[in-house]
């Protein structure tokens, strides 16, 4: 009654910014999202009826009670939806350098939610593991899928219609992504709490749900036809527009630092130089350049050049949740 | 036949953005300013019936047929007004240095609104003035009058209802403005051509037309109360508020630079020391702080050690239009 499951982080190019449900992780927009190579978490489950409560070790480390009962949270709603009752312990390792200024939540619990549903002996359906990872962070219902995925809102209010599902395969289409780190700095307003902000006092949320459908379709027609330069304005133009909203919010709010901004500066000066390069930001200070193969080393060698940025990270476009043994 | 004003330049602490007719300059929400005593254009205007056409010289020199035409397309709205019918000369100098970051339009339209309308030897309100200046550049209508001005977006499709009011005489609140240069460079998207843009292109722009009233609200609010922490609130949230809208827009601009940011930044670092300064941006990469006397010396000496800071320029709150000995 064990498993093992690998799943990988991933980049949102049609934002995810906004909850409709915030106990059920229920958005207000779909999103798009390129699964990624580089970075992943690997999560070992395994229930067993002689444990009195659930066991978290995190990179080889026993987690407190806090990062314990967090899981544990989770876990009950796995054992609620599979009928499992005992507990478990829970071994994961991270490949995702904070640095790198990719949430872990995602590959985390993609991982988790796999190697839980998977260790009850039952084989779950993609669809399933997606609703489930989702309950532990939005993001997470991507990382189920390899390649580019897209989540869907869904219109009902228990959330069984909001999950995720593939767009293009890993290996269909092959796209760069340079995470551009410019400051270790954490964040002042977490993505949760700043969604929360921006849907409650943000004079353009209106406005965001609106443009966000449509750079969706737009997208989505690019990723259709490998049309790289359109789906590269409509993830530049996407991210703006997820940041303008944090900028109406009360208080306001901005998750750019002047750093972000020169490496958002470079990007425009190497296009207008005729290099493709596209960015997109979370949120927090780093920027991820979206680029073609045939750019990227002439990308990552310009914007190493900046002196705000202290290290590039690479990476390719990755598979979904697969098992490993044990 | 002939007369000289002197006009100040204002600062919008909300602003003035976007057009509901772009021949009219009649604007899509109201606005409100602080005169500034620092910043003026002086100029005469003589009607005189030998000329065959206006005459323009600026700071000296003899204007081109180019910049010519613009004002004479001016003093064509003056003569219609006014039934005089002999063209002029217009003979101006301007003391707004371009570095400072202020749009010399302002100062410029108002100081030859009123000395040509002076020049035709009748006596026209300050409403009327208003009216006038309004037509040769938007911001130009608040300029008449000194100190707190709203400048009212009315309704009728004429635009006569659309001119400034006084809000707060000068001297009944002493605030300070210290403009920040931190580029020469000219910018890129026109303040004319950005407003169009965002009316025509962002999803924010409804969301803006609402909180700016509500903004506006509590500005003048603030204003009567002499609440200086309301009122830095409120103008720092309002400049966001309005340069989150072009990042909306299809393509998406940004006045910013990430030397505007470095203010930005160094602007909330006093805050949370505890000395009490706002920042407001207009259509450019130049950053005004707004403080009150007290914090004035501190303020300028913390800004003044970063290194992307060109310049400040200190003012204070300056008087409406008046009329030159000549």
């Amino acid at each position: 009654m064990k498993a093992k499951a690998r799943a990988h982080t991933n980049i949102a190019l049609i934002k995810y910014w906004g909850k409709r449900d915030e106990a059920l992780f229920l958005p207000t927009n779909n999103s798009l999202s390129m699964t990624l190579d580089q970075f992943y978490t690997e999560t070992m489950v395994e229930f067993d009826s002689k444990l009195k409560s659930d066991q978290f070790i995190l990179d080889g480390m026993e987690m407190d009670q806090r990062e314990t009962e967090k899981v544990s949270l989770f876990m009950d709603k796995v054992r609620r939806y599979t009928g499992e009752s005992r507990y478990a312990l829970i071994d994961s390792v991270n490949h995702v350098p904070t640095a790198a200024g990719f949430a872990s939540s995602a590959s985390g619990y993609a991982a988790l939610a796999a190697a839980a549903m998977k260790a009850t002996g039952v084989n779950f359906s993609e669809k399933e593991l997606s609703k489930m990872a989702r309950q532990g962070s939005g993001s997470a219902s991507r990382s189920i899928y390899g390649g580019f995925v897209e989540w869907q809102k869904g219109e009902l209010a228990d959330g069984s219609d909001c999950y995720a599902v593939p767009v293009l395969e890993q290996g269909a289409w092959d796209l760069r992504v340079l995470s551009v780190e410019v400051t270790h700095e954490v964040k002042k307003v977490l993505s949760r709490e700043g969604m929360k902000r921006t849907v409650e006092t943000s004079p353009f949320f209106a406005g965001w749900l609106e443009a966000v459908a449509a750079d969706l379709v737009e997208a989505k027609a690019a990723i259709a036809e490998r049309d790289f330069t359109r789906l590269g304005e409509t993830l530049e133009r996407n991210a703006l527009r997820m940041h303008a909203t944090t900028l109406g919010a009360n208080p306001p709010f901005m998750y750019w630092q002047s750093s972000t901004v020169q490496v958002m500066e470079a990007v425009q000066v190497l296009r207008e130089s005729g290099v493709e390069a596209y960015f997109t930001i979370d949120a927090g200070p780093n920027v991820k350049v979206v680029c073609q193969p045939k750019d990227e080393e002439r990308i990552f060698a310009e914007l190493m050049k900046l002196a705000v940025v202290q290290q590039i990270y690479r990476c390719q476009v990755g598979p979904g949740v697969n098992y490993l043994e044990i």
